[in-house]
């Protein structure tokens, strides 16, 4: 799994059958000092996150171990919105505090 | 998944047999600001795309979850044709505004 | 998938009991406007492809989806010569009239 | 599966059903030489490995074959603390000897 | 699949259950022209392979495709022990003629 930001949304209404129903992210890639990347996936949301949230996402057959993506078409799930994390006992991010995205 | 445009397609005669009937799309991947980037895939076409669209598009194992990819050799498939999307508010792309492509 | 030439060839003969039989295949990768990249894979021909050929390949759990691969330790698979394939109109390769490969 | 060392961990509260439970470290990849690399993982902890250790860890479906894992949204996995590595007969990391880490 | 050369081994006594009784070695990847890269993979040996061998390796789903890693979190196999490869009609390397390693 990677740590993202969701940075926006994709509509779609000309698509796969099994797709209908599910709500697809932009999520940009962050590192684990909390500096953002080129890097992005669009990965379906199962926790209801939104646009600024900080998230654990991953792409791969992973993405089908939930219950809403279970055997469709998904290559990118956000599986967690991340409170905090931290680096050899440092804090690095969390929501919280933090008042603004690095982006 | 990741954003792209459907750029060409690839026609081959001799093939493994669980690929016949599947139409073979290039597929250029675009930045979620809708750039375009060097690297590309040759993906199947479940949503009747076509040169110039915008798509949703991934790799891996996904691509076998709809029917007709459903257990044949595919690593790459085209599983939606983006109407719009949008970053921090912005609509970046909209299907229906859009004349000219960014390639 | 991507697109290809084979290049070369592999031969093991101390190798897992259920890669026994397997043409190993050196292709090289190409980009869809058909110069070639640094990048290669060993991959199990199931379609009779020779050296020279343009071709489309694939890793990943797609390679065990052929008759010949199934259920073995195949992380690379030719699955397609190429005929032909066009980008935006113009056609990039033709097997028929191709006589210089660009590698 | 690379080498890498446990850096950091990772709270959510609000996530996928199935990742209940599952402990969430940052590991950044070593060289095999015993160098850090920028890369890193979310991983998840099935051999109670704490910030510090030098660990074997893997991304994609084998992250799942194990049983704290098993079907379960998890795309990255640590599964073995390292006590030593050797490359051409050299010792490049022993766990007992080395008291502080590359990074 | 990709060249490799074993370069060296890991040790762990602290793993999960089911990587037990698997030896690791250290595989640095080669390009098809015979030249080490910076990459490398940890892979589970399935041939005896030993430190100087070129073999053949994968990494993904495909690992667990052989007898003695079914169902285990293996992310890495050495399927093969290289005897020759060939590109473009030149021998590039012969196992029984290489005295010295590339690296």
């Amino acid at each position: 799994m990677q740590l993202g930001m969701v940075v926006g949304t994709v509509v779609s209404t000309r698509k796969s059958e099994n797709l209908q129903g599910l709500k697809l992210l932009i999520v940009q890639q962050l590192t684990h000092t909390y500096k953002p990347l080129a890097n992005y996936v669009i990965a379906v949301d199962v926790v209801q996150a939104g646009t600024g949230d900080v998230v654990l996402y991953s792409e791969g057959s992973s993405c089908r171990q939930t219950a809403p993506t279970d055997k469709r078409p998904v290559d990118g799930v956000v599986m967690a919105v991340v409170d905090t994390w931290e680096v050899g006992g440092k804090e690095i991010y969390n929501k919280s505090k933090t008042d603004s995205a690095p982006l």
